[in-house]
């Protein structure tokens, strides 16, 4: 492993391995994205992909809301597509369709064009970008590196993209319980492999997303989401224990209590999830992240202030992690992103340990 | 009110006022639609709307599924989109995008194109087909009405169609909290008006559809949703108290126990939720209706049928109404909906009163 300059915020490592912090850690998911003005200059010179493969340039985009907000980790620029398309499939980026697949897995015989790739190969770019980041980051905060999840990846590379209600890849798994496992497991060690990797390249804090979990029932969570997450979990932190891990199971309301009993040490909730009564589920068996609703931006600073507080109230001073209940959105008013990150930062300093 | 032949099957409005029934009745939301070749025969020769607003064709098309399926109720074939169009706003079908607004409410401002209706005059067409459609149904089982929720309806105004995130809607209510509790309370008004005069017409029951009730958070739902529900089932009630009401909000899993609260007679769950628990949280307040996935129509027969088995064990004998958890799709087959309902009634007629 490379070695990197000394961290001088661990704020969010801490309070991610259920330490007691004198604030609570903020960050956002997809902080490095279009709401930002810096990033819309690269992106007019530069394909949604090509920012992606150029280590210079994702590393350049990852810090930009650090250089900005004051947040206290960076999360990689990247992009969840990488890992099918490292299992050998095309993906495109199409213009106001997001990522798009040309030739989706429509039956499970074509799961035979699926190749079992060499992580540095095929994803080196992704390394190197994390290397060069945390390099550049100086130790102001720590790196976060990602992966999708096993059935969120599925969603996508059967749907062949975005869908509202993803009912051909949930067609498969109605259709085609074992085939479903097969390419399920399949993702399942590509990911561990390329999480384990990141890591290595410079990782400090790793977030499984599965953003389309919530399209389960519990019963069908059980079968198809959670063996695979938490075998993900338990081999990353066989290989690297001191890694917080965090799952973001968007939408699966009824799964605190299973994912609590995994090796995850963060569960990040969606906004429509309840704190205190997430807090009552999972207890201290792990941190809880979230879960500001992203529209919640759009509000005046007055009314944007009183919601990042009832938010940190309803957590409670400990064993929590700042952030949005999903992404930040192309319109959202930067300077909104930073009373979020003060708010929580003078809010919650002020908190009462309890 | 006009009068009707009498009705030999009142399984579903039995269940629904929460009496004991010799088996579970069974209908599905979307039941008249595209999966069936027999609608799409009605649809080569006329446009989606032109069906809505033809009383001959709703009701040909709403005795569609009672002609072929073992089904304990009719639904008539209408639109959410209807209200909104009476209130002065321009709704067209995109083929491959749904219901869309040319000029959507983009402003409070333009809340001044809103009209207060004449309901007979606007949506007379609809009285007509729950008329006829009652008429033809000559008994065999209740007709159901319904309406879009106010929060639902005002997130196509706002939004101008489907759309993944609908966050120019939820951007409105964050900021402009004033004006969407004006528009949220206008809509409600018309939606009274219009679920009284569906009952007039011949409806025996009612469902409100709040289709997206599940982009908001518990707080928010008690503040755009909950009260304009609560007082729809308040002012139907005054008006029918004998009309059974149904209340579905798609994705609203924390807001089960305040929905219990109100004056609806059942609460149809989503296929996400755990009919157990949600048993456990309502009681005895409220009836339930669900939940099957409406994916699960596309498993083997046998796979199918033991889900359905399944699923009503969880409900239990008593309190339920058998359904799916959202509607049914495209392209599923009819053969699986006549065996989701065939099911429903062996299983349910054979299962142990408790």
């Amino acid at each position: 492993m490379a070695s990197f300059p000394p961290l001088k915020n661990d704020l969010l490592l801490r309070a991610a391995r259920g330490k007691a912090t004198e604030r609570t850690p903020v960050w956002m998911m997809r902080q490095a994205g279009r709401y930002l003005p810096e990033y819309r200059a690269v992106r007019e010179e530069h394909d949604f992909f090509d920012v992606v493969e150029t280590p210079e340039l994702a590393a350049e985009v990852t810090l930009q809301p650090v250089e900005r907000l004051p947040i206290d980790a960076a999360i990689l620029f990247c992009d969840i597509m990488v890992v099918p398309e490292a299992m050998g499939l095309t993906v495109k980026m199409v213009s106001g369709k997001g990522p798009t697949f040309p030739q989706p897995l429509t039956t499970p015989d074509e799961m035979e064009r699926l190749v079992s790739p060499d992580i540095d190969a095929a994803l080196g770019h992704v390394f190197e970008a994390l290397t060069l980041t945390r390099r550049q980051l100086n130790g102001r905060v720590p790196l976060i590196g990602f992966s999708g999840a096993p059935w969120t990846l599925m969603a996508y590379m059967v749907e062949g993209g975005g869908s509202k209600s993803y009912r051909t890849a949930r067609q498969w798994l109605y259709r085609h319980p074992q085939a479903s496992a097969a390419l399920l497991q399949r993702t399942t060690d590509v990911i561990v492999d390329y999480l384990i990797a990141q890591v290595e390249a410079g990782a400090q804090m790793l977030q499984v997303f599965d953003s389309w979990a919530g399209l389960h029932d519990a019963a069908s969570f059980r079968t198809f989401c959670l063996p695979y997450l938490r075998e993900i979990a338990t081999r990353v932190k066989t290989a690297h224990p001191e890694v917080p891990l965090v799952v973001f199971a968007k939408g699966a309301h009824y799964a605190l209590d299973a994912l609590a009993e995994t090796d995850y040490d963060v569960i990040s909730l969606d906004w429509t999830m309840d704190p205190e009564a997430a807090r009552t589920t999972v207890g201290d068996r792990a941190v809880l992240q979230g879960n500001l609703d992203p529209c919640a931006l759009y509000a005046s600073p007055e009314a944007l202030q009183r919601e990042v507080q009832q938010m940190l109230t309803a957590f409670g001073a400990h064993g929590h992690i700042a952030n949005l209940g999903h992404g930040m959105l192309p319109d959202h008013d930067p300077e909104h992103a930073r009373l979020f990150a003060e708010t929580v930062r003078r809010h919650s300093a002020a908190q009462p340990a309890t």
